[in-house]
């Protein structure tokens, strides 16, 4: 672990001036949480269990590196105003937890909330502060989820809500310890506007649930023109969040991040399509990828949604742009909710490569298609960017997913016998090399399946099933020109 | 009264941590209230008889234990800024009421406005919070409905509304009486995310009024996905203040309730089905319960859907959830107002049972129809929810609603004769058996009337009067599985 | 004018606690301001001469008694900080308008602005209120409009408002002259939540303009659903106002306001049928009676318009109670703007009278109807008022409007003959019977024209033509039964 | 310089008390600024390229005077905390600029935040206002633009940001050198009332981008009607921003005004017609005219449009009032983003003027007629302004744009030959005869090109084609008749 945290240290003291400074989420945090599969059903076995099924599967080299428990861990404060671990929970302690996580190459998520309370109702940190990141830092915890239920009536404009979450953020840094600041205040009070100056993520809307495109009333916000919301809420679909996120995705960046929640991946709401499409959206648009799944039985069909390198090798691309909306269709056919639209998004990538992504939200499989003038419109709208004359090569982010059988051997396989599988398999490893290093060397693992072509001034066209998306890196043939700078770090 | 008084003091000690601490409301607060029926028209004497008509009609024993004195009642401060109430109207003072209403095993509940005049323009407690409840709790006052008006520019935010309304919060308690505190700032600046912090109950929404579904200018604010409104206002329909309330039903919890307003059963606005329909929402969206009708003509009509133990059963259930919406449907047949609905709402219960709702305010009769995947969707999307692979009893909470005549005998019988029938009729008494111990041992009179089956996967159908509610409890057959935990109270 | 003060005094100190309590408005001020007729086109003889206007035309004898000089009269400040009045605009000085005002039974208004400039960029009082309340004061000002132009940022919530808003009337009270104040933000910061608490009354929508219906940009706000506005503006026709006003009309009370803006009557925007409308909606809204246009040319149309005391009785009801809307059909005949609808207002008055107004603000004449059920609405919806059950004798406020003829020979009397020509006409005069005593007498003048009669359970009917309105005082024949009481002063 | 700088002074001390009181902008600033063209690509040599530019082109002689330099130009904050220029882009350093800028008659304009970094993530100036304005004044900047990114959540409320921007404002005049304040907040917290009283300028909306009509995500606020904005955005239509900015267009005036965002003129995402309605809107809205393409490589057609002095004329009228919106069509063809509008623009010159832009935002060609009620709706409604009686002379202001090929010639002359060019095109030179001048001569080059006559009661009438404007000066027949005065500047 020292090598870990002296990684941290180096980006404490050389990295940008931009945004926070803590060092952390130089690229969108990846991970794992419980609250979407289990709830309050929190323990140190499920803790232990996860982690050793993140090391087995892959996931950890991939890239899944921290563990982080939810609400629920409680047992209240002790007489001097620390907070305790519920011990019947977790036997060993909470620093114990932490040095097995750290010796498993994995580092140690916790909870809390900016209220008196946290949303599970246990004892909250609201003007327990400086207590409670002491506890957590003294504990060997690296990143800390800070929630917003029961906060007292202190928010309602941008300012009460930045100066409440702030003193969590000073709090944390004074201990020493580097520990990534996971802002979950649901969107309230504009925190996109603000977030990046204090904390590594901010989430932007209400909880998601395991649905595509349902919506329900206590998800009560779907109008993205909107700051306010009468309830957040917690029955967000992934239709909704990216909807609500569309107007403002350019506020991710280096060291900190729009966070659309954690993902449903794995936990059964979904078909198999519409979890691809989650996972390529949540990657693409630089969220948090926190699984949220359970992983004592994790299934091949997740793990090969989970573990694809050229749709990680976006999330992890190192200039941070997100991409941007270019089209929506509503005028389409609908779902069983009646919902249904068509979108495009597209997105400039280091060593001007592009992303773009054909989603089809739509009740019915349809035939997309994006010209090079939408693809590159926030490069210059009305056909004026210089990408257009270009010539581009075209490379399927799926086609090269994990085969369905090498899976399912993986998750069955000994300790033994799982090793000689991966280095069969020539998985990405990105504890070896990091994203940003094989996106340099061009790994062709990271590239997905090439697939075609698009002339000077020509379109990108796919079929695409319905709730499902396409989703495409195109790489200019020769370098392409010069493109327009729009922030200190694209130089 | 002193065991009365005893179980608040134990509550207030061994009570959980969540939400406010003063033990009260650990279900919704159950009573009567003079206002929806007679406004300013306010006596001591009305205030006796009705407390007689409470425990005569049986209506106490169904758990209606609060007598609630609404606005009109002070003659101003006297010389050292204590309020005094109008003798004329009170000749025996107020101490003497709260005397006799705890002789007869009530509870007595006063009003006054965190402004400078109550809405009837009386003198208002703003500024004089302590004075005020240092009164309340010197004449043996048990409950305090806190309105808004005349509120000197003192909200726009959450956090001045939360701050003028903690002021009483905080002179009540400093008064050593348990008062239970209902919040009536009609929904302002977001009072459903703060008023748990702070109070027993919040309301919502402005003034009910006495139609079911009529829209009217005076309460303005329709759109629930809106958190400002410029003015709340005072004729709010049953529908109307349902669709607010949606996107945030779930903010109730023992402790602290969201208010839907006082109830408008008897008072001659709405047909039987409509006040049925209307109690039954109350009861299942975890409002407290205050009867707002002239008791002193309490109607058999009136009286039997009042006293619904069934229905009031999952008012008081001890896990205190709400019931969530889970679809609402507008294509559907308008009334003379052009308004029409169909919406379909279900909860969990104590026990694994669950409580269904099916709601027709449209235009006519209608055959509704709700699958168990939408009835367990709070416990997992797109069928994902274990509940959907059992087998569940149904049972119609209006089955057994209290025949009319046997209402008029008692209505009409002789104090003496009057106990007798109660016997007869072997009616729940929640003051010998409290709710919470009756559905542990699963009393029939809780049940309802059982009407059916449901099997695994398939679907709950009625058909439903216009205007109109049927109510169900599913009962799983054998003991269910293991539900998902969100909340520190349910583990 | 001794005896004018003398009875302000008395209203200070015997007047209810309700509200402002400077004793003044406790029916809503009538007068004459120069702004909608001239601009910044003001002066000593414009005062001079609309002042004798108002005296020899009648008006100041049917209620109109302040008059109130808008913007653009100062010169700035001179070296310790005082307000100065335009010498060459105003030769004789402020004072010496305010006492010839005063010697001809007049009070005198004046302008200022919660800013650091008035709206036409003239000396604001922002931070300079104590200085110009003495000025006011001091200068014999009976009355002031207070604006809301260059305030600094301070607005945006209701605290900053009214805080800005009460350092003035601090100031006001503070100088021991009773002055009117006539708070001018243009509704701005929910003053109808606020305002009688530090004002006479309270302007709700941006400027009037002289249409009836157009709609336009610079009136931007056309929602009542929204608290917020980018801008109220200036271009406010009639019908945008009361749409406004609607979900808040309730908030008027003897000694506050709703301030609905100065009349255009007689200003050439609109028809004849218009201009009563207006008027009539105006007095029965209880807002302001100031009149806007220029009195030196005033017209028959308009005096017949304004002087109908009929009328101006609905204004000046002692019990001060708005109107409310309780019907809005949208789906009617458009006009050339694509605006259309009927409406139907009705109000409770002294004495058990009840005042309807029929509007039809459609594209083509309309016949309307309410029922007693509707029009008794707010006594119990669903027809559960008991005025339905009464039967009702029907008066048309617009019977009995001067005839043109007269009017005109009382422009164009000289001096001497106009008396004579009051005396013939024996048109009611205020300044001998106050309205209230005149309604407590039941003066037929006040009354209108007896054209029917409504039965129990029946309905008011009538034609009315395209922007017009038919306005009706209801007599219950027998005194009527109980009412529902929901205020103090209505006891 | 000196010249200039007396100017500057004299107006600083005998300036309007209106508004900011530094003598600046009593017109809207014109000039250039490199962000639309160029982003991060800023140098010393791209500085002076196009200054030299400026003056060949002409430019600068008909009224561009400001050279902006946009974000990205520091590298920090040394010891004592004042910002340094990047001596790899700026060798000589700002001053030197600053110098070589004066020197050729031109003034400099800078760049920085009201953040903790600029937009592009380079220092910003929250918290060092002080130093900052010291830098800048003794860099010789004459203005400086303010950015509104990274604010640490100090917006929410009018105050907090009026407060923030005040800031800067105080220490740019307390260097004692005029500097003018450009204030870009983008329009959040009704920048609009309060930006004349601390800024000569004010954004209203998120960043231009060079499309004419087509919506995008990323400007997602369309609907004027609300003040609030999830994310004013950065992909702002020519259409989109003025829509926004209609219902506050009053609120500029001399000494300060709205700011649309700098021209996107010659960028090449629009056509000619587009390019020209953009011209003529924002100098007829009163826009701050800066010029945002890249000048280095400026085309024929671009310099004819932007050197039009009938147009340029009416944005340098020095009665400073903005033309209002008179009429909306949706109705109308719709364009490929499904968008299509028909407005008519018009307002009041100085002499009685009027200005009138007839606006085809449609899909097709088509045919606007515009009447003289329209026209003149601001002097009254309905028909009520006396203008409507007078006959009126029309003069077409794109009818002597200059020939293109003159201005191919121009561009390609040498030095010695342009000046010869100029003398003979006899083109309008605002250095040696100021717009104010001109107009008070009534000098014919400000004119346009006479086209026809308007009878009493009669209309305006244009063919126009499809995104594309007409733009007319009317003038009276005789001198016309007098005018409602608003404001104190119009006396």
């Amino acid at each position: 672990m020292a090598a870990l945290h002296l990684a941290f240290a180096l980006a404490l003291f050389t990295g940008h001036a931009a945004g926070v400074n803590n060092g952390l989420a130089r690229t969108p945090q990846m991970g794992w949480n419980n609250w979407n599969a289990l709830g309050c059903d929190v323990s140190e076995s499920l803790l232990l269990d996860t982690s050793k099924k993140l090391v087995d599967s892959g996931l950890r080299d991939v890239g899944y590196n921290y563990v982080v428990l939810d609400d629920c861990w409680s047992r209240g404060r002790d007489e001097e105003g620390f907070l305790e671990e519920d011990l019947e929970k977790f036997p060993s302690g909470m620093s114990a937890v932490a040095e097995e996580l750290h010796r498993q190459g994995l580092l140690f998520g916790m909870y809390s909330s900016a209220g008196e309370m946290t949303c599970a109702r246990y004892a909250g940190s609201l003007d327990w502060e400086e207590n409670d990141a002491k506890s957590f830092a003294g504990w060997g915890v690296d990143y800390l989820k800070y929630d917003n239920c029961y906060h007292m009536g202190r928010f309602g404009t941008p300012k009460l809500s930045f100066d409440r979450y702030k003193v969590m953020w000073d709090a944390l840094n004074s201990t020493g310890r580097p520990i990534l600041y996971s802002l979950c205040n649901w969107g309230e009070d504009y925190s996109h506007t603000w977030g990046m100056s204090i904390a590594n993520s901010w989430r932007m809307s209400g909880d998601i649930y395991d649905s595509f495109s349902r919506p329900d009333d206590l998800c009560s916000c779907i109008d993205a023109s909107s700051p306010f919301c009468i309830a957040p809420g917690t029955h967000c679909s992934v239709l909704n969040i990216i909807n609500k996120v569309a107007p403002y995705v350019d506020r991710g960046q280096p060291g900190g991040w729009n966070d659309l929640d954690m993902l449903e991946v794995g936990n059964g709401g979904m078909t198999d399509e519409e979890y691809k499409a989650h996972f390529s959206l949540w990657a693409a648009l630089k969220s948090p990828l926190l699984m949220g799944n359970d992983l004592r039985s994790l299934s091949a069909a997740s793990l090969t949604i989970l573990n694809n390198p050229a749709v990680i090798a976006i999330s992890q691309d190192p200039v941070g742009h997100s991409v941007y909306r270019v089209r929506r269709e509503l005028n389409v056919a609908k779902d069983k909710y009646g919902v249904g639209e068509i979108q495009v998004w597209s997105g400039g990538l280091s060593g001007g490569d592009q992303v773009v992504l054909l989603l089809n939200a739509a009740g019915e499989d349809a035939r997309i298609s994006a010209s090079l003038e939408e693809i590159f419109l926030h490069d210059g709208p009305e056909g004026s960017a210089p990408q257009i004359n270009e010539e581009w090569e075209v490379f399927d982010l799926w086609g090269n997913r994990m085969d369905n059988a090498l899976a399912q051997k993986i998750l069955d396989a000994d300790e033994k016998d799982v090793e000689k599988l991966w280095k069969q398999a020539n998985w990405y490893n990105s504890t070896e090399i990091s994203y940003k290093e094989g996106l340099k060397k061009r790994d062709e693992r990271l590239m997905g399946k090439k697939v075609g072509k698009i002339n000077a001034g020509g379109s990108l066209t796919a079929k695409v099933k319905r709730h499902s998306v396409e989703m495409f890196r195109l790489r200019s043939v020769g370098h392409g020109g010069k493109r327009k700078v729009h922030a200190k770090e694209e130089l």
